[in-house]
């Protein structure tokens, strides 16, 4: 064992530290407390699914960041996302499962892209859907929209939900006769926050608009406040009938949000979500004072398109709880360093068993306690404490087994007192 | 969209349907609950690891079973255990780290073996260790067997943990000069419960034992019971150096054991637990009437050998959470359907937005209430929630709205009662 193998860590691959891996455990528990409450199952799909699965969508098309690799004769890839893993379990499974079909998942997916800030190779995704069996009410766009609201709340984290209907925008380049360049058009309106207006006019224009239909078209996205408002405006812009069915939905899920309580909803029509994914409603979420969405959802015409002649619509929604991490670590939300550790427990040589069973009752009790069992001095144990940055040290010598008092020591305080096995319990049970 | 491709799932891979999986997440939070009251730490470490690092114990040689591929120049695998990857981490931050370092993981993961009844290609690990610096106290080996045995009565099973010291074989195959033969006499005596006692003779008289040694080695094997009193019979069986080491720690071990109060722990020699990674304690759980272990660990002598000159010795615990979950599965530990709902809500037209804010409300007391918001006529509904085998069924019409009294019918007893929504959260806080 002489030459040794460097020790690293693939480039661009997530891996927190302890202490924060603890805080990130905590908000990933948080978010599953909210899904389970509200229905939702959870599913655990593999990591690795056949290539020809997987790359359904792109017609089998290898992106270059998609891991893929053979093994024996199996072409396989690692999941870059999870819905192509859901609408493979919902296709395999749609005889035995029941529609609407609600479930989380949490886990890890991998994109071989570039490396950089905020960007991750291995990163968590985070979603919530229900599936439909041929159709699927409105109610569970109000639901997913809902459930995003409530899993910010158990975060304790104020949002912003900004919903649209795509069918109003689509509706109104089909009035226009532009429909084969849809996609295009919602690309431009999709980065109009980022780019300046007359370079959005300018990308407008060159797809074969007029000035005029550029005007609107941008004073389209530009509405935004209470849905019912916005609804009421719009009806007499454009007689289209899938730019009525969109403010007719939009709505209808107002007022399904009413009944779901949520309080955190604002109608903005500039949300596009991508090009053509969604169909219906879409919705962003946004940190107070944030410009960059922690979250997304919306309504999908089929998921499993791929994978079966049956038509099954879904609606979802995915905290981006990676990235959420990494805006809550640098904004201080998390106030103080994580209790690895309630108490560190000191013995001598002839205390060590007491100070064990003291250890025990008391994690039996749910205190986090912990016996610095090395054998090694006081005052090594003192300052391994310290560097340990424990707030309490409980110091079980001879006398306190005799009395069966324990000296609590305040490492901050630098204070100390001497207490029995209840006191400390109750002692725990406050600061816990 | 006409070509469907087959929704399939590799061979080997281990997917749940839901209701498995509400339990198999059940039993994850609870040994993740017993890791944290315990102070071991989370750990998360990325699937993929540069295949130099994976491989370095094996010398960089590719074994069949690992999961290997490059992607642009990046050599890597996926990791076939979380010891190897803790090695890493523990490398690599090994002058930020706290020592003892107590570390848990619970994660997937991967080898490419033949599938086989109760093997899977992915699976989960479940993992706890204790990392010391240079030296590392008995009381860990303690700590560890008492976790194991939390994590177990945590789940609400019996286990019985026979427990081990290899250095007790180990000294007295160095008096017999046979220490060269050592990992050769190790795979036979693992293997004794196997094959027949004369088939073991044979291959242990092969490898160069007479029938003397052979027949005092299996004797030695055959040492159960109260470990106190196992070293006591043993004392002057051997001189062996090593051998009388083996037999203070085992008994310093025990010592400890009551510190911490383990009540199911028994010392078998026989515990051999494969061939070289061990070194002092080793043990295996098994559960009440098993054979087959569910879970083992031990103590190892340096972690990190292929990646730092440091010696850091640990001992771990692991579970076999797949397999666990299967025997448990199989022997009726999960009594019933598991509750994805505790009542399901049926609504009519006018009534649906009533229904969601009592869904809403009955939520937020804790109650795991869905409404049927598919818009199906009164008896489809309920057919619904016969399928889902929901137990409640809480039906709400324009009668129930202006009484604010609600008609919850058991499905079972077919039995049905007015209550308001104060006697409903106490009735599902009851039945919860």
């Amino acid at each position: 064992m002489d030459k040794k193998i460097e020790p690293r860590k693939l480039k661009g691959f997530w891996e927190l530290m302890p202490d924060e891996q603890i805080l990130f455990s905590d908000l990933l528990s948080k978010l599953e407390k909210v899904f389970k409450q509200n229905c939702f199952v959870p599913l655990d799909t593999p990591v690795l699914e056949y290539s020809d699965v997987l790359l359904a969508k792109s017609g089998g098309d290898v992106d270059k960041e998609i891991y893929r690799f053979t093994k024996g004769d199996t072409d396989m890839c690692m999941r870059y996302d999870l819905t192509v893993p859901l609408a493979r379990f919902v296709a395999m499974h749609q005889n035995e499962l029941n529609f609407p079909f609600k479930r989380y998942q949490i886990g890890k997916v991998y994109r071989g892209e570039r490396p950089q800030k905020g960007r991750f190779r291995e990163f968590y995704q985070c979603d919530a859907d229900i599936i439909g069996d041929g159709e699927l009410s409105l109610v569970a766009d109000a639901e997913c929209i809902s459930l995003f609201e409530k899993c910010f709340k158990e975060l304790g984290l104020e949002v912003r939900i900004e919903v649209s209907n795509r069918k109003i925008l689509a509706g109104y380049i089909e009035e226009l006769k532009k429909s084969d360049k849809a996609t295009e058009i919602f690309i431009v309106l999709d980065k109009l926050e980022k780019i300046p207006l007359e370079d959005a006019m300018a990308e407008l224009q060159e797809i074969g608009l007029n000035a005029k239909e550029c005007e609107n078209i941008i004073k389209l996205t530009k509405n935004t406040g209470k849905i019912q408002k916005i609804v009421e405006n719009l009806r007499n812009f454009c007689k289209n009938e899938v730019f009525q069915k969109g403010l007719n939905e939009f709505e209808e899920l107002a007022n399904h949000l009413e009944a779901f309580g949520t309080k955190c909803v604002v109608g903005n029509l500039g949300i596009i979500r991508g090009h053509n994914y969604y169909t219906g409603t879409v919705f962003e979420g946004f940190l107070k004072d944030g410009k960059d969405a922690v979250g997304a959802g919306g309504r999908f015409e089929n998921l499993c398109g791929y994978f079966s002649s049956r038509n099954m619509p879904g609606v979802g929604m995915s905290v981006g709880i990676t990235r959420l991490f990494s805006i809550l670590t640098q904004n201080g939300y998390f106030k103080e360093k994580t209790n690895e550790v309630d108490v560190s427990i000191i013995t001598f040589d002839d205390t060590l068993h007491a100070g064990l069973e003291l250890m025990t009752r008391l994690r039996e009790n749910g205190v986090m306690a912990d016996c610095l069992y090395e054998a090694k001095s006081f005052k090594a144990k003192m300052k391994e404490a310290n560097k340990r940055g424990v707030k309490y040290v409980l110091i079980v010598g001879e006398d306190e087994v005799k009395d069966k008092e324990y000296t609590l020591k305040d490492m901050q305080a630098s204070q100390q007192e001497k207490l029995k096995f209840e006191d400390l319990i109750e002692k725990f049970a406050k600061n816990g």
